[in-house]
């Protein structure tokens, strides 16, 4: 599919791969979603205005330094990044794309940088994928993952994705990268739409996607090898290729969940029945902050007054005599009270490693979803210290 | 000054004390607030319409269940309590609050609660405050009061309160109940404007106060036994009792945060330099709600990373580059980047039992504090069940 990649030490890290370099043979169209937060990486900057221009060529990464709050000097490092990597390729400093992530507030040692880029474009291989979805890791536990081969006008394409999420709960240290490669021949705008929309639906919808650390960013490389005549508008073409994008995103930002930090159970959390799609998504998102909801997920207790708790104070409208509460098919709550199924059989379902938590305010259509974890001591153990 | 008290096993909780009863000698201003979460228990609506018309006699409390989520029978339950305590102590219906928490959605045992409204009538004391503010905890592990005494127009004025509060994080479990008595004479109108005001300087001001519980209630009752000239206007008499209210409502307030669940650390999270108050308040509500930022300080980690990262997204207004960063005295960060202050030095600050966190923006003249606690695995494991 005409995609080069590696993953190497360079020394940023004492001892685990913290370099990765994506090359593509022929320039990509992008698509390109970043971090909302006001305060952003030095790398997302630069990234921004580079995805924004036009084709890119490469992605240079690095882990174990954000490059986040390092004022002017984290502006230029990334430049710089960018310039040693598209020396080093042949290209144009603006045909290359760069992300960081680790801890926030430290400069890059650009020395190590500068070697590890040199060492990478030596070795980069279209084998080279899972090597670089593991030198993108930081707190995760296992490197992040998922393809799908489509067919588009009779030509095979491929899309292809990896990701690195540390956070359980509010995403830090730079938390969500995530890289999509495709071979799929696709205009810019048509792109930079559907990543838009599928991002929104897959990993905005993980945890709390409110609370946007300083490096997010999802890239979408289209490099046009597949040779499928280029797709311009929306048809069913285009939503071959949406759907296979949603696939690969929505399994890369399960695996996040999943490997969430002191991660026990992972739950579905539907809100249903809102007077409108955005209070449905007030109220999850309110569930997924909230340290009590998530504590007695983690002890498989189902107390549902907490969760009526969150609702009533989530700022969704809400009339508590017709909220349902549902953990998998069993009913805890009904008119906003207890309901009459036995507390063993919640308990039961509570107590599976994943379930769905249901919420049915009977006063609309409106309707959200969103997937997270519990917390537990082990998150916060981990995250006491750097 | 006028109030008898009691606090009793009734028999709600298995052994502790569970049922309390304040009674004035004469009628009661009484100024109130309640929680704004939607979904309000049924104490909470009996009380609201009883504090509203007008003056009360008497308060009867239950902890270890919050009658929440009770629907229509709780609203009954709950005016049966007020009835039954008005019966006891000849007095109507209108004249007594009622106030309960603990576990939301279950139903009061009534016949206990009869049982023990009977019980605390027949042994009210000028002495059983202490016995009713042990009454009122659930996981409290100490019971909250305070008192100060004050000169008005010449004559000797109390004002004391008792408070319980368990949650460190989300308010839940009805968590936050507060009674003030004084003996002053003031009027209804100024009064509530006082309690409201000073609630807010106060008891709005600890650990998250934007989730507020389905239960939160403050009462001041004021008797006027003190028998100063009446207080109908602000000025310096009122300015007298606004400052020892606010005196008792800090400490109290400051009590619930250091009793928090599992808490080891306090923090005291000023914002300045903000565009406007409301901007300040944005940004104090997300730190003190923010995982990552309360674990770093349960493990003594100076991480003003994360401090940066809440800063960026809680909405308000920030320029990266102006930020600035304290631990007591010593500067973290300094135009958004870190300080050269040693790491050594803001770890010593860090490691205090209590500490002073600033934040200054300098942007404005926007200024606002709250006391926060840090997230431990105590309080994980406190909250994992019931």
């Amino acid at each position: 599919m005409g995609f080069k990649a590696v993953g190497i030490h360079a020394g940023i890290k004492p001892k685990k791969k913290d370099m990765a370099l994506i090359f593509s043979d022929t320039p990509c169209e992008v698509g390109a979603t970043y971090t909302t937060n006001q305060i952003k990486a030095g790398p997302v900057r630069v990234s921004q205005e580079a995805s924004r221009k036009g084709t890119v060529q490469a992605v240079v990464f690095n882990s174990g330094n954000a490059n986040a709050c390092n004022g002017v000097q984290g502006i230029e490092d990334a430049k710089a990044m960018t310039q040693l990597t598209a020396d080093a390729l042949e290209l144009k400093r603006s045909d290359v794309l760069v992300c960081s992530t680790g801890r926030i507030g430290r400069r890059l040692p650009m020395d190590v940088v500068e070697s590890g880029i040199a060492n990478m474009a030596a070795t980069l291989s279209y084998s080279g994928g899972r090597a670089a979805a593991k030198a993108i890791m930081t707190s995760d536990s296992k490197h992040k993952e998922c393809a799908v081969e489509i067919q588009i006008g009779g030509k095979t394409v491929i899309v292809g994705g990896m990701a690195k999420g540390a956070g359980m709960i509010h995403p830090d240290m730079a938390t969500m990268l995530a890289c999509v490669t495709t071979d799929l021949a696709i205009e810019k705008k048509l792109l930079q739409k559907i990543t838009s929309e599928v991002v929104d639906e897959t990993f905005n919808r993980i945890s709390v996607d409110g609370d946007t650390s300083t490096n997010d960013t999802v890239f979408v490389l289209a490099n046009g090898v597949a040779e499928n005549t280029l797709l311009t508008k929306e048809g069913s073409r285009v939503k071959k290729f949406r759907d296979a994008l949603h696939y690969v995103m929505s399994r890369l930002a399960y695996s996040i969940v999943e490997d969430g930090e002191g991660t026990t159970k992972i739950v579905d959390v539907c809100v249903k029945g809102a007077t409108s799609d955005h209070d449905a998504k007030m109220i999850c998102e309110a569930i997924c902050r909230s340290p009590l909801v998530k504590t007695s997920w983690a002890g498989s207790d189902p107390n549902w007054g907490r969760l009526m708790d969150v609702i009533g104070y989530s700022g969704a409208k809400v009339r508590e005599e017709t909220v349902e509460i549902f953990y998998n098919g069993a009913v805890a709550a009904r008119c906003g009270e207890e309901a009459a199924t036995p507390l063993s059989l919640i308990r039961r379902e509570v107590k599976k490693k994943r379930f769905m938590l249901t919420i049915d305010l009977h006063l609309g259509e409106g309707h959200y979803e969103m997937i997270a974890s519990d917390l537990t001591e082990a998150y916060v153990t981990f995250n006491k210290s750097e």
